[in-house]
Parts: C-alpha cells; structure tokens; sequence
C-alpha cells in the first residue's frame, strides 16, 4: 500500500464529496465525486476522482470516504483560549439580577481573570486550556488562534503566549499566537492608560517579538479599553517588529477602529456590531478580514448586529470565530459559532463555512498555506458524515465528524 | 469489594459535591462533602458523608469522587427525536433570503418530515436516531422523552413509537413515549380537521394505547395545527384510557392552550411564549410544568419570550427542554437548552438546573422515582469535572461529564 516511488507517504482519499472551498471555483468549490491525495503534509491533488492522473492512484495508500463530505481542517481564527479560572459566577450573579457595579465589587470582570492568569503557573494554563482545545478538535479544528491580553504584564503575558506555543506541542494543531498586551489597563497602572500604551508598544512587545512568540499584534479600541491613537502606538511598534496587526474594533460604540485598521492593513478587524460605512470601505480596500463573533452578541444579549449586508455590498470577506474567552464568550465550539453566525447574524450556509476555512486563514495572513483544499495547501482535512454542507450550520450541539486529518495524518 | 450480606451490589460514591435537587431542601440541596449510596438501581443513601451509616461504608465498593459535583441524570422531557431526515436545505433557503412559500414550494416544512417518515423503516428510524440519542447521553442525560407525530396515521405513529421504545433498548437510557398525533394535518386529510381529530381520538389513541406504546399523549393547540376544542377531544380520549396528557401551547399566540392543558390535569404546557396570566394560575393551581424550549425560540427567531417572572410569581415549576426536531429545533444538547433559558429567557442558573431534574421529571409524572438524588430514587447520576454547578450552564458548546450513571451501572 506504501508509495513506491518516493520516501514520503501518499495517500488519497476517495469516492468523497469535496467542499474545497477553491476561490477559482463557485461556492463552497464542490465536487459531488472528489478525491484528495496527500503526498506528505501536503495535498498535490484536490478534485474530481475522474480528473485523478493514474500514477497517484496506483501508488497511494487509499481510504474509501463512502460518500462523506470532505472540508478543509476548520480554523478558530478569533480566541481567548489560554486562560485560568471561569466566570461562570458572574454570570450566575448576573442572572440573579446582580447589576454590573454589583458584580465587579464581587471580584468580578476582567480583572477577575487577570487576577486568575497572573496566579497560575505556565503549566497550570497548559492543562486548564487542554479540554478546552480538545473540545475544538472534536469537531474538526486543525488550526486556532490564541490571544494573550489576561497577563498585562510583560512576565504574565509571555507565560500566556509560552503556554500557547506548548498547545501546539501537545496536540496535532496548528496554533497561531496573539500579543494582546492592549486588552485592558491593568489595576497596578492607576487608570495611566497612556502610560501602560507606551509599556506594551516599547517594552513588552519588543521582548514577546524577539522571543518569536508572537505571529500577529492585536488590540482593544474601545471607550472602555483604548483609543485609536494608542492603538496606533501599538500598531506603529508592531510595524517596526514587521508583526501583522489586527483589531477588536466597534464592538459597543463607532470609535473608528475599523479605518485604524485598514490604515494599517491589518490582517482582520473583529466584531464590528457599530463600524460604519466609511469603515467598510477602507476595510475592502484593505483586504482586512470582518471576523463574526456571535457568541459574544449573544452572551452579552448585544442587540445591534454587525452589518453583513454592507460587507456584502463593500465585499469585504467575512470569517467566524468563537472568540472562546471566560468573560463575554465561553464558547467551545465552532459549529455553533456558525449557526450563531447564521441565525443571528443572517450570514448564509457559504458565508459561515469560508468563514471557518478560505477566509479565516486570510485573516490569520495563512491563506496560501491551509484554509481550502487545494494542491500545494497543508493537508488538514475534516471529514464529516453529513449529507449536505448545510448540516455543519444548521445542527445544534450536535458533531458530526468523522475523521480528522492533520498534516496528512 | 463485593456486599457481602445481600445479592444485590452496594456502591458507594464518596468525597464529592452533591446538588441533590431535592425538594426539602433550599436552592439545589447541595452538600459540599456528599456521598451517595445505591444499592442494585436505586438511592439508598445521598448527603454528607459524616451522616452516612458504618454499615453502608463498610459494605459497599466504593467510587472516589476526587471532589467532583454529582447531580441527577439529566433529564430532557421534550423531544421529537425519532424522525427521518434533517430540514438543512430548507435553513439554507431561509437564510439564503427564500420566503416561506418558496421553501413550501420546493416540498419544505413539516409535511417533508412526514413524507421521510413514512418512507423511513423501523429499523431506519432507530438507526438514524441513536447518534442524536448518544449526542445527549454524552452529557448525562438519563431519561429522554420522544413524541410521535410525523406519522400522522396508525400505521406511522406505531412505527415511530415502536422505534422509540426500542431506543431503550439499545442504549442504557429511560425513554419515555409520547403519542402526538394532534401534531399536524397530514396531506390526505385534504383540510378536514375534525375528521382527522376523530381518527386520532377514535381510533389511533386507542390502538397505540392497548399496544402500550404511549406513556403520554400530547398535541399541538395553534392556529396553523389545532383548535382547543380539537384538542380536548384528543385529551378525552387520553382521560378514557387513563393516560396523562401534555401540550404544545401558546407558542405562537394565545388560544388559551395552558388552560386547556391544566383543565386536564396536564403533566405539562411547552412553550407558553404567549401564554397570559389566567394560563400561569390555572398552571399553578393544577400543578402544571411550564417546559422552556429556547431552541425553537431562538432557531425560528422568535422575539416574545415566555413570561419567567409570571411563572415566578404564580409558583409554577419550570422544565427546560431541547425540543429536538428537524424543523425549529435541530438541537441534541441539553447542556445549551440550559444555556440559552438562562441568556435568552433569563432564568436563574438554580432554575435551569431543577429544570432539566425535578422539574423535568415533574413534567413527565415520574417526580417520585427520578429526578433527585434521594433515598429511594432510581440511581441515575451525572458525574461532572466543574468548579461549581453554574459552569453548566454558562458554558457553551463544552462538554464536562465525566461519568454518567444510569439504574446504579
Ligand atoms: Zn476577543
Ligand atoms: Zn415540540
């Protein structure tokens, strides 16, 4: 069954259905009668079984797909994931008609879970986030990203991205990490939000960057976190790092985050329920990604929805994520991140799976490497016992999934 | 380890948190150093550990908890589980902008859950069935109602209910049977309610009763299904054959359905979205269980919520649900029903808990053998890896059980 011509391992799986997700092709890029052959960690062939060349065929080591549904590895391109503690007190408090300020005297809020990160131990956060992961490989995950911004400090936040880095050790996943330094102003800075600004821009990131712990540079531009222009300092001194950014902008207010973003051709601005047109239209320019956070919407019972008809209209490509964090989003699963995307957003069935896939890599800056099924992509397969797409947006709580493949294996 | 002076096996979990549900204690009858005791398929003891007999500790193999939080087996007491098919193109459809006649048109809506159905096998049925059966016993659930009700004649509504009852069988689970031939107006009935009423009351009931396929009998009350007075000649006959009866009431507006229910000494009313204040006190004073369905509220975007505080007021119990069913509810986890009664309907992290335990046993007229953990009770236990019950109920798409329990094994 082994390749005979070669050192590295052929295989081919067959008599699949494929949803390639190819931007050459229509839609999801299906073929009804596909196959995939995978030459080491790469796919060489991605397409009809008709179309198959007779030598990859006869060499591979075949897996008969019985008629299942092929989609790329999905990718969790929007997480919180490494963190201590829950908060699900918070939010018994806080349906116990608890008001906010009730809450935070409690201990509770953000700084509830920077108190938590600070406390544990690099190890402790690998183990805690552990299931939390595994609950995303359950359902097809080969790729997720993971944001630090829980530490505040240049010691906490690099234990965090280390912690990060080491997920990707213990499991067969990809893990793109996040410097999300200018998250929220820590207690110890005494509400000197500019201050803190210059401790992320010139001391911290420099030293989380040399260290090669961080792939992308993020941010928080909100009244309740930072302003545009200290999430400029931010973004300059990633600039200089060569780090790509991005930006959780307009979530609760239009402060204009998504046009900071654009300015700095940033790889995805995320939440965006308050951007406005002009926002939508750098961001077109831009190529930078609209990353769709329901759970958040819908854990915060937010009630004005990001615009995905203006985002249509701008085509600005939309990607979906769970934004999996212990405050706003407690949220482990990224099929149900789609159905959110879907039933409370209006985002179509194609919509939501190139925002899993093609679109969530793009806003990760990975598009020529996963995200579609195509010769030349790493193999990260997901193969499902479905009968149509659609039933990956439609179920709820519900996994389908049949196999996984990560880097060929 | 084995008990020595009885056949029949002593187990005895210890060191563990109990939320025992029972009704003489406050909040969830939690004991933070708990154990409990089963003897063959039932409670013999559930408390704190300090008050449990030398006898039963001496006697008894016994499971470490390592501190984990023990609650009832979760119970889901309202389902359409057993059905053919799934409803994803018509979700595509919706979303990709159709209206309502266009999926019709294209052979959408429920009559294509009854064409699938009927076109379905036994055999099919069950086969399709357990994955979503086995998606619920993989987060505790115990005891799981299943309706009839895509049938819509003898020979469809006995095979649906046949199927179910074997669900029992193949899996270590309590399924509890409900005859929903009041559900819809089949094709064939060609408009002709009454007449199709009397089938159901006349002549369906009787034959799936006298073959003991039903615990219960329910129906549909709602302008697009059936009128009140239909669906008291369906509960005449269920009070005939002695067989307790339940309704889907007041969902899409009020026709008076929860009076109706508790008129019959109603189990339960489902839904209630619009339910008014005579509906919650002739619920209260029949002892009625409101059963919260947030899946098809949130799934088909319903706006008006059932009245919690109403309920409150009037003291009656509230059960949550999953309402599995491919139409307005494709939902196979009662982990986020929890979750979503809690965002969306704001009930309490204590109310969704009693709602999938003693309430929900309530709900299916079983309060005296399941439900709780109390002497006496069936031993159907849910093992959790939580801090605090609340985490089931915040988190969503996470699954934290770590063993399931069913009658003692
Ligand atoms: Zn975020
Ligand atoms: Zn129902």
């Amino acid at each position: 069954m082994a390749s005979s011509n070669s050192e590295v391992k052929l295989r081919l799986w067959r008599n699949a259905r494929l949803a390639t997700m190819a931007p050459s092709l229509p839609g999801l890029g299906v073929f009804e009668r596909g196959a995939v052959a995978v030459r080491g960690e790469s796919i060489v062939f991605a397409g009809a079984e008709a179309e198959l060349s007779s030598e990859l065929s006869s060499e591979a080591e075949v897996i008969d797909c019985e008629g299942r549904w092929i989609t790329p590895g999905l990718i969790d391109c929007h997480t919180h994931l490494v963190h201590a503690g829950n908060r699900a007190n918070e939010f018994e408090m806080r349906l116990a008609g608890a008001t906010y300020e009730e809450v935070a005297r409690a201990g509770g809020g953000i700084v509830s879970s920077v108190r938590a990160l600070r406390a544990a131990s690099e190890d402790d956060l690998v183990r805690e986030t552990l299931p939390r992961l595994d609950a995303l490989i359950a359902e097809g995950v080969t790729t997720v990203e993971v944001k630090s911004g829980y530490g505040l400090d240049l010691e906490n936040e690099r234990k965090s991205l280390r912690a990060a880095r080491r997920l990707g050790a213990e499991r067969f996943v990809q893990v793109v990490t996040t410097f999300l330094g200018a998250h929220a102003l820590p207690v110890e800075a005494a509400d000197d939000k500019d201050r803190y600004i210059s401790k992320v821009a010139d001391e911290m990131l420099p030293a989380i960057a040399a260290e090669g712990l961080a792939d992308t540079v993020d941010g928080f531009c909100e009244g309740i976190a930072f302003s545009p222009e200290q999430i400029a300092r931010v973004f300059d001194a990633a600039q200089r790092l060569r780090l790509p950014v991005k930006l959780h902008a307009d979530q609760l207010s239009d402060l204009g985050g998504a046009v900071l973003a654009a300015r700095y051709h940033a790889l995805s601005a995320d939440h965006l329920e308050y951007i406005d047109e002009a926002g939508a239209l750098a961001m077109s320019r831009a190529g930078t990604v609209a990353v769709m956070l329901p759970g958040a919407f819908y854990f915060i019972r937010e009630t004005r929805k990001p615009p995905v008809a203006l985002f249509r209209r701008h085509g600005v490509a939309m990607a979906v994520a769970t934004d999996s964090n212990p405050g706003t989003s407690p949220m482990t699963s990224l099929l149900l991140a789609m159905n959110m995307a879907a039933t409370l957003f209006g985002m179509t069935v194609e919509e939501c799976l190139l925002g899993v896939t093609r679109n969530a890599a793009a806003a990760l800056g990975m598009r020529g490497t996963i995200g579609t099924l195509e010769a030349g992509k790493k193999a990260d397969l997901a193969i499902w016992n479905i009968e149509s797409p659609a039933e990956l947006v439609y179920r709820m709580g519900f996994n389908p999934l049949h196999a996984r493949i990560w880097r060929g294996a």
